[in-house]
């Protein structure tokens, strides 16, 4: 039997910490039986909510004595938390002792440690945030969420490569359509940095489809969306702002009076099979692209079906060494413009 | 009797032109006895299609030869159609015969015409476009939803300075709450541009509340929210993309088959009021503020009652003379600023 798969949790990380990482670790590895966890964090505690188990040496326990708080600036972080459960998942990754980490900790310190401790790829400048988002006719991925705010144009082609090359490797898209995020109106279409990143693309081996608007990310047509982290942050936070709000109106509705309520409790399957469709959860793990190293980001207030699905993509970029792949990509493409 | 407030509207303007702004004009008149409107495009369309109307002066046609399309450029609107639709509804303001004007034509178009006939108002550097969205809690105001990408520091705090006054002016909050749009990553926080802005915002006489994040724009809790053109877009037309995509999944859910239709039917009345609450149509309607006159663009698919919305914006700006507030408000806010 080969080595298993073996991706480290940072237990102590996220709103909840082990509380929603311990039961996530045993139900996924009642599905999964060819990976092991390591649950990362404080000895005692994590012994304590465990408890017995029956997957032997698929679930260990690494004592981390610090946990990084969710509001705590990065750079403290990286310079007085070098024993926290997020770092000890990291290093484990560097060591090799694990295949890759997932942490629902503080965003901000979770990019700095990997970076400082993962360091970036050869020719990729910086590392960049991606995730999954429903779309009318499947899901879309875009990138920067967050990790940089000021971009050159070439950042945003680095971006589009490991957009492009994570897509094709985690889903059956060969050759991912690559959409640039843009503005609609003519002459005044797009900043700078923008401009100039959609010449370059056109002129790259990448299957690029031009400019894309913001509805477009959930209309589907197009498998990765580039942006800076800037622009993609408030993007992705609006469409959450949005759902949640129309979430709120339509629970408001359905509980106004008894015939609202009755009216609700028949249309329950409806809405519960419309709610499946956009549930969060299911598109929850955002991935730091462009490390030596695959680190996973759970979002902080994650459930254990949310954290479940992290684990699920970090254990998918394993199998397909999507590092590996971004940094070939990265080469051929730097081949390709020297040669043009 | 004192005269009349008279809006200019475009009638050629937008994906269905007449067909739309016609039966508006005629609902809004009806509505409305304290306002008139001229319609403003090719006379003999406009005759046939308007027909007989108890309006007497309170509704005319003023010919206009030509038509601004919705794909062209500004530029070349500008120069070459000095005789369309958009451009005398926007004449009709220079000249005083019309107290504002409202048009669903090209926003690039309208937005260059506007500058180039109306002029900005003194010490406002670029006009800014600003419209309400739906709420928690009520409505949101946010501006630069796209006639400005690259914006300094400056720029921005002009831009609240002129929503401040235009949510003061056009509701009942006398002191707006303004919150600068960022992302929420420590130390990343923001880019040059806005960090700049924050420290001015800190100091000016603004209701200034901070930083806010893309979700909160539908939380409530801040009444405008100020962002540069390019990232208000995105957000906006991400936001839009949201909605119509669970619109599209419910009403996928609920046709699946004869149950699941029954169940849509029982639950129609609950579906309607909760439509009604986020009803794009009910926020139809931006202004573009900063300029010597009141220029508002309706969406182009906007229908009747989108259409009319947008003219009850104009119609409000006129009697609250939105533009001669945002002139007063920043000639104190230089003042003070130079005082400190």
């Amino acid at each position: 039997m080969s080595k298993p798969v073996t991706i480290a949790l940072d237990a102590m990380g996220g709103d909840i910490g082990a509380g929603v990482v311990i039961p996530a670790a045993r139900e996924y590895l009642r599905r999964d039986h060819e990976t092991a966890l390591i649950l990362v964090g404080d000895d005692n505690i994590l012994k304590k909510k465990l408890g017995p188990h029956p997957f032997g040496e698929r679930l260990r326990i690494r004592h981390a004595s610090q946990t990084v708080a969710m509001d705590e600036l990065p750079s403290k972080a990286l310079r007085n938390k070098k024993d926290s459960s997020m770092r000890v998942a990291i290093d484990l990754v560097k060591s090799g002792e694990a295949n890759a980490c997932v942490s629902a900790g503080n965003t901000g310190a979770l990019m700095a440690t990997s970076r400082f401790v993962l360091k970036t790829l050869p020719n990729i400048d910086r590392p960049a945030i991606i995730t999954a988002l429903p779309s009318v006719t499947g899901q879309t991925f875009m990138l920067d969420l967050g990790a940089n705010v000021d971009c050159s144009a070439e950042h945003l082609v680095q971006f589009a490569v490991m957009g492009s090359e994570t897509v094709a490797a985690v889903t059956d898209i060969a050759n991912p359509k690559i959409g640039l995020l843009n503005i609609g109106q003519e002459e005044i279409k797009g900043n700078e940095q923008v401009k100039e990143a959609h010449e370059l693309l056109l002129q790259s081996s990448l299957n690029y489809v031009g400019y894309v608007e913001g509805d477009d990310i959930y209309q589907g047509g197009t498998d990765v969306i580039v942006s800076d982290g800037f622009v993609g942050n408030i993007a992705l936070k609006s469409s959450e702002g949005v759902a949640k709000m129309i979430r709120h109106f339509m629970t408001l509705e359905f509980k106004k009076n008894p015939l609202t309520k009755l009216a609700g409790l028949i249309a329950m399957p409806v809405l519960r099979a419309f709610r499946k469709r956009i549930d969060h959860r299911r598109y929850n793990g955002a991935s730091l692209l462009g490390l030596r190293g695959i680190v996973i980001k759970s979002h902080g207030s994650a459930d254990k079906l949310a954290f479940m699905n992290a684990i699920s993509i970090a254990r998918k970029e394993v199998s397909c060494d999507v590092p590996h792949r971004i940094s070939e990509q990265v080469k051929t493409h730097l081949e390709k413009r020297e040669i043009a």
